[in-house]
């Protein structure tokens, strides 16, 4: 394609941007024989001189949007191109872009509704066709690394549970449950009674209809509000993969209600998203996918905990299971493109593999971490001696009295 | 004993300090008939008038003071009375006394020199005396907690060493030596080669000697130099016990000692005495036992790891540890101490004696923590999978490897 002056300009502009990232700009549509040949270095095609003209003007947010659109194709590993461009510093102007999308996003309890909505609403059916069965929207915990999602799925909640060592009779508060399969764990495997809170009006609805199908209604409350309005004392307070949704200036909220949750005996869990680095979220990433998302880094984490004279007790760094958790929900997103596409669309299509492609890149390099974080309340007694026992099978009596707990 | 009007009000004065800690007060020194029969409410005794004064204006510091040189005698059990007043809540001029304590205590080069000179060069016999025989005078590690100290100690410098998963025929740098246990056990143990700074001239010229002794000599250089003069680039930094040492105000110091030693490839671990709030340290302790001692929230460290992009692997609190370790220690001191008190006077021997009691009392009701931080630069590979290593026997063929190594 013969481009313009302007337009050679614009495109090496364009290649300034990518710095120093090992990757192939091109114009124009990939030749097929060419794609079926992946080479070493992937290569960026730009379909047109509109799409070279979107991307020079805000590389960050219209990579994203061009891809999805069809605009930009990628040849060779979409995952590895990434990769590639994380590491290459992010410009003044993003950030102030940044900055401007912040405010937009705002996380009060209307705020939050329409993020949340705008994510978790998408549809159950798209969902289950490519996460596991038992439908666990979260970083999972993989034993082995060749453990199956289904698999590392359920030693995650194992983990969590065991973590907060939950005893039978127990009662707990879970923030942010998603379709329930924690909170029914929880009961079910453990012997504890659970309220669980989302504002995802889906979610709530299938984690109900599941409550009563294993029998587990009595036990566990699903209820559809926001966290700030969680009352009553409970022996622990569990929360995985709902801090990114809290955003930064709703923290000490956050803090005084697992406060007034569990006290100075009570313990608690927080499982999310974090950064090595105080820093934004991809901006694509929030005003596509997540908005309103904020990765903490820890330091932010422990500035809200510490009023509370929380004990940290434990804090687990579970990148590398999150890198591997993306790549198996990719590795079954692409075996259902087919149907995603013929279901909503080309356009969301790409943007979700964009997205998966992209949070896999993301926990790859670093970039993203993902924390867990067991505090207990300074009176809180009969603390586990030390964490060999994480690692090693759960008792027969353990399972036993549980069991009594439930009958 | 006939009190004054003036002695009355004081008296009350002690009692209302002590608030609503169940311990009795007593005016005299006790009928020794009755400290064989100790009451389930330990008893404090003050000697006489001049006790008294001394106790009713400066409770904080004079009760140390006091009990060191005899005109306080305790009832009962000397941890459970201390764990009893740590639960009463630091008054407004203690908080005054303490600011006014940091700073004369200054932790620049040359107070580090006469703060840890005050400490650490008593004498190396009066530590061997109750000390595990590899003299690590650190937090240990009980696998179960009825193992020894000896033991204990042995699994506490394992532990460390397989957090940070030492290769042989690596390079580290410890800041903080004590004398010389840790440094000489990565060498002997994991192969590795090991610079250990120390500015204790005791301690480094008994780990000099100990290096020689067990042929290590040329695979250990024990430095005697401040951390802020560490140089070259390592593997792995470690310094176990000595952050509480560095003072709040050099922390940004020490951040910068870590980075330039490990850069964006290596790993490191900080294992600290340290605080679920941030808040100074006792002010008898640092004005007696530890001059510029500091122990920090873990939100601090974090503040000051950030700005390097450390990737925060691991956090596990060791309290109870630390307690158990106290206890055995104490244990020890309380079989020594008719010759501790020949040799260094029995003040000395009951100030010591209350320090390690008043350290298990902390430990036990949580007023102090104890962590172990394990961080990597950002682009540190490698990382293990998960943490269930640490739980498992060492495997022969690591054992061989470092055996190759060290040939």
């Amino acid at each position: 394609m013969p481009l313009s002056w302007f337009d050679r300009v614009l495109f090496s502009g364009v290649q300034r941007a990518a710095g120093p990232a090992p990757v192939r700009l091109a114009m124009g549509t990939p030749d097929h024989s060419v794609t079926t040949m992946p080479s070493e270095v992937p290569t960026v095609w730009i379909k047109d001189r509109a799409a070279l003209r979107a991307l020079a003007r805000n590389p960050q947010i219209n990579f994203g949007d061009l891809y999805s659109e069809g605009a930009i194709e990628v040849e060779g590993n979409l995952v590895d191109l990434i990769e590639r461009l994380y590491k290459v510093p992010v410009s003044f102007s993003a950030r102030i872009y940044s900055k401007w999308l912040s405010w937009l996003e705002s996380n009060s309890p209307r705020g939050s509704r329409d993020n949340i909505h705008h994510h978790y609403d998408i549809s159950n059916d798209f969902y289950k066709l490519w996460l596991d069965p038992q439908m666990v929207y979260t970083c999972a915990y993989f034993p082995e690394p060749e453990a199956s999602l289904e698999e590392a799925q359920r030693a995650k909640m194992d983990h969590v549970c065991r973590k907060v060592w939950l005893r039978p009779g127990e009662t707990v508060v879970e923030a942010g449950c998603g379709w329930g399969a924690l909170a029914l764990h929880m009961a079910g495997q453990y012997g504890v009674k659970v309220k669980a809170f989302n504002i995802s009006s889906e979610q709530i609805a299938y984690a109900r209809e599941r409550a009563k199908r294993v029998g587990l209604a009595s036990r566990v409350e699903f209820i559809q509000d926001d966290y700030r309005n969680i009352s009553g004392r409970f022996d622990a307070f569990v929360s995985v993969g709902m801090l990114e949704h809290v955003g930064k200036k709703h923290y000490t909220e956050m803090a005084g209600v697992i406060g007034r949750t569990i006290g100075d005996w009570g313990r608690g869990l927080l499982h999310f998203i974090g950064r090595s680095r105080s820093q934004s979220m991809n901006p694509w990433i929030r005003r596509r996918i997540f908005p309103g998302a904020y990765p903490p880094a820890l330091r932010e984490v422990m500035e809200f905990l510490e009023p509370h004279q929380f004990s940290v007790l434990d804090v687990e760094n579970l990148r590398q299971h999150y890198a591997r958790t993306c790549e198996c929900w990719l590795k079954a997103f692409e075996q259902q493109f087919e149907i995603v596409k013929a279901q909503l669309g080309s356009r969301f299509a790409r943007m979700w593999r964009l997205y998966l492609a992209g949070s896999t890149a993301a926990f790859r390099v670093g970039s993203l971490q993902l924390f867990q974080v067991v505090f207990a309340g300074r009176e809180c007694a009969s603390q586990p001696w030390n964490r060999s026992y994480l690692y090693q099978p759960r008792g027969e009596g353990e399972e036993q009295e549980c069991a009594r707990a439930m009958s």
